[in-house]
């Protein structure tokens, strides 16, 4: 018998539990643990609605905030790709587009549809919401690592300008948001060293 | 030096971080480890978008979803009180309301009246915004507690007469989501022993 459109939204609402399991690089305000994609979507969807008067161009908030929180789902399968290690990155498209076909299957065809589509939409990065939706993924993790002394960078050696060019687009969805983090969270981890290299501009 | 406003929105952003820190009495979907409340409130945030259709009266999603991003950041302060935990429950109120100053204090004054206040609408569950929040954070550990044979249940000794108190008021929020609840996380499990009691009426 085929399922009830209710019998697959829960399929789906149970499936995404798994997210809960997907772990990160970044560590959380007391250093003690990493976060994961469940803890980190909500911190960024909270943070998008707290934030969106900062947005370069008129957002839709709930499509904004419904983006951050399906945008990690394809993690459940393809598992979580550090930004700044280069092998992984290579084949992720492939590895996230298998798991967005498995995972928002399960989903009534129309609500399917919807979703993937706003998936493809941030990963496409074009629109008013993407764009804030990338800043805000980039800026969460930067605000994270400044907070715990750039634990993280520390343990993966990272480089200044592997951060910048990672945040090459952040200022299109925010000019605001992104001269704040750069002043505050990059600019003082550079200057005590906890970030590799140096200053290309003065803040 | 008075903070900036971007300063204030950025503290509370920051501070909000420890949420994932409040553990619940939920066990995730493995079976393995038990929820924290920032987990929770991104599957329900999620759920909401999903299963919004299904209100009995028409809600305001963004509203909504922002209600139950914010509704559990007391905790910060006050702690998880458990659903079933009779004492904690009695100055729970008191707890969560000085724990609410100082959290929604932290943000400029007009962003803080307004999350401070929509945290205060769900408290009180009067509109429908609030009646279907709170359907949707009765249902999610039902689901979850169905999902893992009522591990939660046993550990606790509930009672199925627990459970249908603590949600006397799902329906409010959609009759269609309780009656999909009831008929799928709570009878079985009275039916297998894992919830204590007799069914009042058969699904």
């Amino acid at each position: 018998m085929d399922k009830s459109r209710l019998e697959k939204q829960f399929d789906f609402c149970r499936e995404i539990d798994k997210e809960k399991f997907i772990g990160r690089q970044t560590y959380l305000t007391g250093g003690e643990r990493k976060e994961n994609d469940a803890e980190h979507a909500w911190h960024m969807a909270l943070m998008a609605v707290i934030l969106s008067e900062y947005a370069n161009e008129e957002i839709d908030v709930l499509r904004t905030v419904t983006m951050l929180l399906i945008h990690d789902l394809v993690e459940i399968d393809a598992g979580d790709t550090y930004a700044y290690d280069a092998a992984g990155q290579r084949d992720k498209k492939q590895r996230e587009a298998v798991a967005a076909d498995r995972i928002f299957g399960l989903l009534p065809g129309e609500q399917e549809k919807r979703f993937r589509s706003l998936w493809e939409e941030f990963e496409e990065g074009a629109t008013a919401e993407a764009k804030f939706a990338h800043m805000m993924d980039c800026i969460q993790p930067l605000m994270l690592n400044a907070a715990t002394e750039g634990k993280s960078w520390a343990e993966h050696g990272v480089h200044l300008m592997q951060v910048l060019k990672r945040n090459q687009n952040t200022a299109e969805g925010s000019k605001e948001l992104w001269k704040y983090a750069y002043d505050n969270f990059i600019v003082p981890n550079v200057k005590k060293g906890r970030l590799k290299g140096t200053l290309p501009y003065d803040a």
